[in-house]
């Protein structure tokens, strides 16, 4: 059967040809919104291949970009990969300091940026000095970012003056297509260097119609970053089935989500529950509603099943459960749009493509591996094998990636995420699974943000501690908070103390920053006195 | 990312991990209906793989079926290519000379068949010196076929005696799979050599939401042969996303297969016109619905809209046309099952992986390659690049497949197969096309079967002559037919010859048989008297 290469350029020429006034629509920093057909979008980010090349980038160079869901960042993600260039979405809330370590880490040449964040771009500058071409992608710079030393372009003059066609896919199939860095909240951040193969074959795995399903009749809003693993893989999986693309730019509250969401007749929107719940607030406070949407797909952590209710009840869609991470490309499990959920919603079955099995904490594969929690591993074409730059490769001897999460498996196939296996807490011998205590603390009234970490014990080795952010202008009541847990977990589960902060630390991508945690207040401030703080 | 082979015994694995009480159903040559969950299917064909082994055979040895859609015949799909044998299916509807030929230029060193083929195995073990090894399916052999030289196994007993568990997919994922062999309407039959890969991927193609969009909650009645072009690679599809599968065995008379249908909750049928208008007949005769039946797949040839009209009706349920070869695994085209229709019922739109284009007899791209006919050639990762045993490669300059379909796209992106480009008549320098003239004389009420084909002519080069078959008890009067096609083709289209048959003669796949036709009636008879019959 014929040589053909599995390159991700394929879905934009799919569509260019198939769907070629189908529209990707994208809402920059004012609100205003821009619309173009796959056929025009695939001569631009063609031409702008060529123009990368005219700046000197060769074959398997990285090329950083810095921006949010738009056209622009859309045409540098197939600009990049189709000219056999390497993608690097950077998320614009990190840290400088952050970033550079990335950049210098892929010792990238050029970046794209996005105008609304030059002062980063300049901060990068001076701790990249790799850097060699900067690429500002929409609107204009203020004149105090006239960068000295890169050469500066505008993504729109450098199309109009070096633009040139490019016969895109020039390379075999497992050349790298994208690098995406994991969010480091249980350590450095890991570079995960996707190939044109794994994305080309987690578009598909997608799209089966168990998962997300996607069709030509569909308009798709990316509400997830394209900073973060492909934007969940629908800047290529959408394209490759000519559905229309909506990407929110920048803004991403309620009401502007809402109002691009009605006007664009949005069917599938994809994004992570705390953007939802922003839609929610929007769409009672309006009393309007969204006719054309038929599903929500989302993700990034366990939804509470009655926000999951709320969302089906109020979007009056189907709410698809999903769990997935930056080294999976990230699509693991998701519930069928068809498929009646189970009870208890979980993170939905695992599409053809990818194998999961549970193990032991040695990694010895669990017996049986349905109704009890074990380690989490995925084998699969879109799986990481070794991290970028790393010495070793991250597999297992039967070659699964461990994913460090706590699993169980239901009956009918339902993936059900049951914590960190980096998060336990080992007490006298015994596992305590912070997950478990979390989320009962969390149903309290006055919690805003609840984490449990193990702090060093002289004689159990580690001991449970609590810590809450109240919810606003709420006072927590230490007690009841402990008493809340009585009856639903062992008694030595129980944590032995609670701390109240004002804030808590998050990482970059929202979540909360154990590490910060684990520094603040891991360290067992009584074993000096030898006080013994285990209750029974 | 992780090396991970895209071999098809990956797709009865998930199955069995995942869906491992969804059934097989299978129907056998008494109507008795046996069924079995994915998880024993995948213990007894992988028992059946050691068992091959145990024979002898040898990663790429080639194991010949001839056999009906069964469980037992699935069984042998997956023991042979999961263990890295080539599966190839043979059409018990060919005569034992054809069969024989394929066979031997095959090198098969085992073949397996239903027993209610044994009076052709005979045959062809007599044609065959290579075959080493039968094996009967199911059923008993009657005593007269006790055959003497090759060993002979029972499927059964084999595998209680010999079955061994063999680790699976042991080989790179473009080692051979299966093998095919075209029908041969135009020319010899020619084989197509599948591979796991080009496998893997046509099913992950068809498995798109706009394409076949089979979901677990499917029952999948499977009504075109195993035996043709991996049964439309439905016996791969259906245990990749755990839908139900049911064989209907030989019988597919309308009875039959309604009963099935009822009776197994049938959701998504998928066989050749044929099949469904004794179904209709039957619902029609017994007033009897098939009240779960939701989509009808259909291809083959172009099928009436009258008769699509019929079946969405009287089926209540949506049909889906689609357009595929051998050479491409099979699928090129298909309907989407959520989009409208187009208005002139075409073969549907080509899902994400296959590339068209049209070229003209030269095979020059037309420079536009909306509303305008041409000579259909595709590129895909599920296409042949070379028929087996063959000397050259079968790809043009772009690594294009000639079809030899003549098509033309709609503005939607519709296919609609306008005929074959070897059936083409050139008469004067100029093309006529035979599949318009019998398209509009096959509406003829008398008119059973048509057929035009060019004869020789000393003057034109060749001049069409139309052959019929009346319908039964029917007079054709010529001159009828031919005033028919006035005003609706060129006046130099119309045929200068009716040739009336009693039997139209067909190829062992249904099709007319041309070149017999060709054979018998394309000869200038009249050459030799120097008579001109051109008519203007």
């Amino acid at each position: 059967m014929q040589a053909y290469a599995l390159t991700v350029d394929k879905f934009l020429e799919h569509a260019a040809k198939w769907s070629p006034d189908r529209e990707v629509v994208s809402v920059d920093e004012d609100g205003a919104v821009t619309r173009i057909g796959y056929a025009a979008l695939r001569e631009r980010a063609n031409g702008l291949s060529g123009a990368l090349v005219s700046l000197g980038l060769k074959v398997g160079d990285r090329v950083g970009t810095l921006a949010w869901n738009t056209q622009h960042h859309f045409e540098m993600y197939y600009a990049a990969m189709g000219a056999g260039l390497v993608c690097h979405t950077l998320n614009p809330r990190l840290t400088a300091t952050q970033l550079a370590a990335m950049i210098n880490e892929a010792g990238e040449r050029a970046l794209a940026f996005s105008s609304n964040l030059a002062p980063l771009a300049a901060q990068l500058v001076a701790l990249c000095p790799m850097l060699e071409n900067l690429i500002v992608m929409d609107g204009d710079l203020a004149p105090s970012f006239a960068f000295q030393r890169p050469r500066t372009w505008r993504h729109e003059a450098l199309l109009a003056e070096s633009g040139a066609p490019v016969g895109w896919g020039a390379f075999a199939e497992d050349a790298p297509a994208g690098l995406c860095y994991t969010s480091g909240t249980t350590g450095k951040p890991k570079g995960v260097l996707y190939t044109h193969r794994s994305n080309y074959l987690h578009t598909l795995r997608a799209l089966q119609a168990d998962a997300f399903a996607l069709t030509g009749s569909d308009a798709v809003l990316v509400a997830v970053p394209m900073f973060h693993a492909n934007g969940w893989g629908l800047p290529f999986a959408a394209p490759a089935v000519g559905a229309k693309l909506v990407l929110p730019g920048r803004n991403a509250d309620g009401a502007s989500l809402a109002r691009l969401m009605r006007e664009e007749g949005v069917t599938v929107a994809v994004g992570v529950q705390t953007v939802w719940l922003g839609v929610l607030d929007h769409l009672d406070a309006s009393d309007s509603d969204l006719p054309a949407l038929e599903r929500v797909i989302i993700g990034g952590s366990k939804c509470p099943d009655a926000l999951i209710e709320r969302m089906e009840s109020r979007f009056a869609a189907r709410v698809q459960t999903s769990w997935g991470m930056t080294e999976l490309s990230p699509l693991g499990t998701v519930e069928s749009p068809r498929a009646a959920p189970s009870a208890e919603r979980g993170a939905g079955r695992a599409p053809m493509g990818l194998d999961l099995k549970l193990t032991d904490a040695e990694g010895v594969t669990l017996p049986q591996q349905r109704g009890v929690m074990g380690r989490l591993k995925v084998k699969g074409a879109s799986v990481v094998d070794c991290y970028f730059n790393a010495d070793a490769d991250a597999l297992d001897a039967e070659g699964y990636f461990d994913t460090g999460d706590l699993a169980l498996i239901g009956d009918d196939g339902t993936l059900s995420i049951c914590g960190r296996s980096k998060d336990l807490i080992k007490s006298g011998g015994e596992w305590i699974n912070p997950a478990e205590i979390e989320e009962i603390v969390g149903r309290h009234p006055a919690v805003g943000l609840v984490a449990v970490i193990g702090r060093e014990d002289e004689k159990w080795g580690e001991r449970p501690v609590l810590i809450v952010e109240p919810r606003q202008g709420q006072a927590v009541d230490t007690q009841s908070l402990l008493a809340s847990l009585r009856g639903k977990v062992a008694d030595w589960w129980i944590p032995d103390d609670v701390e109240q902060i004002e804030t808590m630390p998050l990482a970059a991508t929202g979540k909360i920053d154990k590490i910060k945690l684990r520094a603040d207040y891991a360290k067992d401030r009584f074993a000096a006195q030898g006080a013994s703080r285990w209750r029974v």
